[in-house]
């Protein structure tokens, strides 16, 4: 899985909804109503991380996520990480 | 629900196995086998949280999980957080 570069990273964010590229990571953050509709979400994520083989650097309080993803293997941004972007915001979509 | 004292604070961290008080908050981190095992921990804490009705400031990435307590109406450590504190460590005990 080769590392994008910035150009590609920037291209391909705009696919997604509300991410941005810093720290040779995409970020996202999301709020909810309360925390169980917020670990919800989280749980729905795991399964898909844990099918995917690739997981998020996130971290929660109360209502709040915030995630990070990047490719520990490749040293920054790969394709993995957008295929997990994108699961994300459709779970969270499908969840609002 | 009254801030506690550091000194009171130290005392009761004495209750506890590798936790420590920083930056207003008791903070501890474990490390399981990988992200099944590491989530499986994080969903038995948040139903705990949950019926505990005061809730975590957590992080994960892959088998790694960093948990941080305080009260937020506080402004500081409050006996909520060493009751969450010790049902965390029975339940990452549990799962050992």
């Amino acid at each position: 899985m080769n590392k994008l570069s910035e150009d590609e990273i920037n291209k391909k964010l705009k696919n997604l909804e509300g991410w941005i590229y810093k720290n040779n990571a995409i970020h996202t953050s999301f709020q909810f109503a309360n925390f169980k509709d917020a670990f919800t979400v989280m749980t729905r994520i795991a399964f898909e991380a844990e099918a995917q083989q690739h997981h998020p650097n996130w971290g929660n309080v109360y209502n709040e996520l915030e995630i990070s993803l990047s490719t520990h293997d490749a040293d920054g941004v790969t394709d993995k990480d957008f295929k997990l972007a994108k699961a994300i915001e459709e779970i969270v979509e499908a969840s609002a």
